[in-house]
């Protein structure tokens, strides 16, 4: 008896003990220092150990859970919508950024500017209930293809990153996506995807109204911004949404420095992670330069402020979940 | 061997079999309906079995999970707040309904109607961190006294509703305040009082602001509403903070009606419950008329449309979690 149950003790235990938990992730420094954080913080007879109610941990998504070059993602759904619509109802596209999305110009409504961009997200994300605006979205991730990949845009995941997710949960932490992009866009994915529900999700969105249509009891999108969770929106939304400070936050870009920094601040141990797009080959190469997710404060701070910069060239054994 | 196991089996089952894990409820209809549900949904073997991922359950708070009589446990806190800092700078008392707060004049700060509570909230609850305010709402909870009852606020929490909420929490139910009630007030007791963490708390709140103060990253809470968790405001502060319709709701007053409906709107089992104040000798008697809490409409069509009125002198054994 006693045999047994010690058998099969260990056997419980050795899993945990001896398989990686970041496969996806090369042997260096970078994955030594996230393992050596988790186990610390989960040890009950470390200095540092944390409960694990506390055991909050913040992700951005563009460029950080999975890809963000050309454009962000959801710009290349609200084109593809507002395409999608004017072939339905071709008066709908009244102005000329509207006209190049209609024909899916994405190059010509780029440089309509943020006025056109404006009236291109409008027209695709308000103006209908969160429940059908989410299946919209979802039915346009589980067919859209990434021009240059040849990839399901859902799945430029990067592996790493969903290995780590499940790792802080299997580690009894709790995990947050908090993004610049829009709340219910994410969550169109991010169960499934990720393993975060929706609860989980924190991210910018349009004012929202209360509304009985037909009978039935909707949430509708109006054209008008209500949060923006970016840059210093992004501690904001995370003390409405979470209410406590993360031990943990991840980012890729500038607009994720005030995350970093007011996690940083908390008494006790902190995980800041910046991921350092280094890998032209395999993904995308960019940092100090262009419109989407520039990295530059965060390069000359964070290394001082103890932050830990992921090099994906250097860090990462593969990139896309769908990849090879 | 397997008589032990057998025996071990059986005596984990037998607890949640036969346990009541509604001791503060009467054996009424309501209690059998209530747990009907729970089974039902519950039930993997049930056309109405809904995975654990989907078991959200929303309660209002005041009148609801604790008292709200004679006025908002908050407003108190805000009068006698108002009145702490003004013995540390007797300045700030610079209007009349401020002079009244800062001399605990409760009667004559609401006489001073909708502009004076404005500035007694406005002075009481912004200006500071969150984190701040948070300590601030705890220091008074944890002395502050009801003139009537002679308990503290905190512990007039409803001991039935305490259960309930445990109890669902126990069948893998995910147990969510919406309240029209401040967000950065409640979470300030409702983890200890309920089980009911932070990020489960939605609530009406003020425009935040991240600083660095001193050094030091904060959120600040500004002068300005940001967004009315009440009436039509449940259902959007709901699609908000969780993303998904609920499938029971809790509520004692028309403020929750829209957060019934929509509830009520979702495809499957649903459950809606409003809470009816009877008890004039054990609690307050209150529905129809009056400034706080009142619940016409909900009495007129609830029960029409499939929601459970608990009567409070007729379905709870006991009231207040520290009551007899």
């Amino acid at each position: 008896m006693k045999s047994l149950l010690l058998s099969l003790a260990l056997g419980f235990i050795a899993f945990p003990l001896f398989a990686d938990p970041l496969p996806s992730w090369q042997d260096t420094e970078t994955k030594a220092r996230i393992i050596a954080f988790v186990e610390d913080v989960t040890d009950p007879s470390s200095e540092n150990y944390v409960i694990p109610a506390d055991r909050i941990a913040t992700f951005d998504n563009d460029g950080n859970l999975w890809a963000e070059k050309p454009v962000y993602f959801q710009l290349i759904f609200a084109i593809d919508r507002v395409s999608q619509l004017a072939a339905a109802d071709p008066s709908i596209a009244r102005s000329d950024a509207l006209k190049a999305a209609a024909a899916r110009d994405y190059e010509a409504v780029i440089k309509s500017g943020k006025e056109g961009l404006i009236e291109v997200m409008a027209l695709s994300h308000t103006g209908l209930g969160t429940e059908d605006f989410i299946a919209a979205a979802k039915s346009w991730l589980d067919s859209a293809v990434h021009p240059q990949t040849g990839l399901r845009y859902r799945d430029m995941t990067y592996q790493p990153m969903v290995e780590l997710l499940r790792y802080l949960r299997d580690e009894d932490f709790q995990t947050f996506i908090v993004s610049g992009g829009g709340i219910h866009f994410i969550r169109a994915y991010a169960e499934e995807a990720y393993g975060i529900p929706p609860q989980n999700v924190v991210g910018s969105q349009t004012v929202n109204r209360y509304d009985v249509v037909d009978g039935v009891p909707v949430i509708v999108k109006e054209p008008e911004i209500f949060f923006v969770d970016d840059k210093v929106g992004k501690p904001v939304g995370i003390d409405t949404h979470i209410g406590k400070r993360p031990i943990i936050a991840s980012g890729n870009s500038d607009s994720d420095f005030q995350m970093l920094e007011y996690t940083a601040a908390g008494d006790g141990p902190r995980l800041g992670l910046l991921l350092h797009h280094t890998d032209a080959e395999r993904e995308f190469a960019y940092d100090r330069d262009g419109h989407v997710g520039v990295l530059s404060l965060g390069l000359d701070e964070g290394p001082g402020r103890g932050w830990l910069v992921i090099d994906m060239a250097r860090d990462w054994r593969r990139i896309y979940t769908a990849g090879p």
